[in-house]
């Protein structure tokens, strides 16, 4: 018997000076959080960013832990001295913080012996019985402990390891959207918006995201549901105004 | 007599489903913590994303507003059903929400009588007691409610009002910061950071962040402190290591 599919969800918490300052432009909320949506069916209901501070990652960490069914942690796992997630996370769980002995395999094999310096060796530290997310692009890999899976900042090594993520992972079910993009203002529509919206309650979040483009401004209607069938329920109301309110559709 | 300048903090709240669903990619994190740390000498401690859910933005501004001396939240503020900061905010703070009045004649004077409709309408209501933060691109107005100053999530807009924000703000000392950017990888360096971080770890916060540029791989060094004379200490035995060692330098 199939079991049914239930709603799972997830934080994600970046651990970085360098993003809370604004020197780093963060590029890896929206790609874990379409990554999750899309391939996994699993919402991201929260997102936090916190410094390279122990106290502050051991307490985020217990917290959301606790809150959500998955944590995604990026930031803070190379061989430099701010780099303390995995030391901050084996410390929020109580577990042993030291040599990972398949992690050091793999970085040992990756780098040769002779170069294996300390810096390196300290990627292979972290919470001893955490399981590894494997890292196809720079060998040292990331690793989950309970329900936190913790990847490096670096977008591009993230990118590569985020399908070995999957395997860790109960998938949940999937939210479907649809988006009509619009040239009018947003007050034009919100009383019509926010009936639709209420017949929908249950089943359908409805968007209104206002944006400028070729000089006129527009708003974009985006619906999201797990029922493909409410989704097509909602976008044909939204078809019935945009005709009665003569609108200009930019595209659907 | 002049008052000494402390440190003063600040933490940002970003308010929308379509960030946390990774369908828009924020960019007013790095703005307001670059304008608040560069401007107003205030440092920005934590950020949170949070969807259009009443009770856990109610719960937030709570907690934020608690632990942090201002927080700015951005997004929820226009005149369409999912903009409920506003009315969040003011349940957080028990304070009545309803049309403000001053926003109310700003709104109508921009609009016109006739073309005042009630999606425009909802834009002036907030908490009745809320001083105004003056929008000179689209007129409807942010506010500051105690310690929560709330900005509209539309970059463009919130970028031409954050000027308005300083009368609200006491001036913190300002964090200076130096960047040295390497031809080198992180591991041939670690042990010599650690050691200046360890001998400067009261007054300067040293960060080291890997990046890809003209097909090298490359560290940028970046040093952090309220003292520009310790900042310059740190400069000098950077300087040395890179020396010592005969890294190439891409820029200082």
């Amino acid at each position: 018997m199939k079991r049914k599919k239930k709603k799972i969800n997830a934080a994600i918490l970046i651990i970085g000076n360098e993003i809370l300052s604004g020197r780093t432009k963060d590029k890896n909320i929206a790609f874990i959080s379409n990554w999750l949506n899309l391939k996994c069916g699993i919402s991201v209901l929260e997102v936090r960013i916190i410094p390279d501070v122990e106290k502050v990652i051991v307490k985020t960490i217990r917290s959301l832990s606790k809150n959500f069914n998955y944590v995604f942690t990026t930031g803070g796992i190379g061989p430099t001295h701010d780099d303390i997630t995995a030391q901050s996370i084996a410390k929020a769980f109580k577990v042993k913080y030291g040599f990972h002995k398949q992690a050091y395999r793999i970085l040992e094999k990756y780098y040769g012996k002779e170069k294996f310096n300390d810096g390196r060796k300290k990627m292979a530290k972290m919470p001893i019985t955490a399981r590894l997310i494997l890292n196809p692009s720079s060998a040292a890999p990331g690793f989950i402990t309970k329900n936190v899976l913790s990847l490096p900042g670096v977008p591009s090594i993230l990118n590569s390891m985020i399908e070995n993520c999957k395997k860790y992972l109960n998938k949940g079910l999937k939210v479907h959207s649809k988006t009509i993009n619009l040239f009018t203002v947003e007050s034009n529509i919100s009383y019509q918006l926010e009936k639709i919206q209420k017949k929908f309650k249950k089943n359908v979040d409805i968007g209104s995201y206002p944006f400028f483009r070729l000089g006129k401004i527009g708003v974009s209607i985006v619906s999201r549901s797990t029922s493909k069938k409410k989704l097509e329920l909602v976008n044909e109301e939204l078809k019935k105004i945009i005709k009665l309110k003569k609108i200009q559709i930019l595209n659907i």
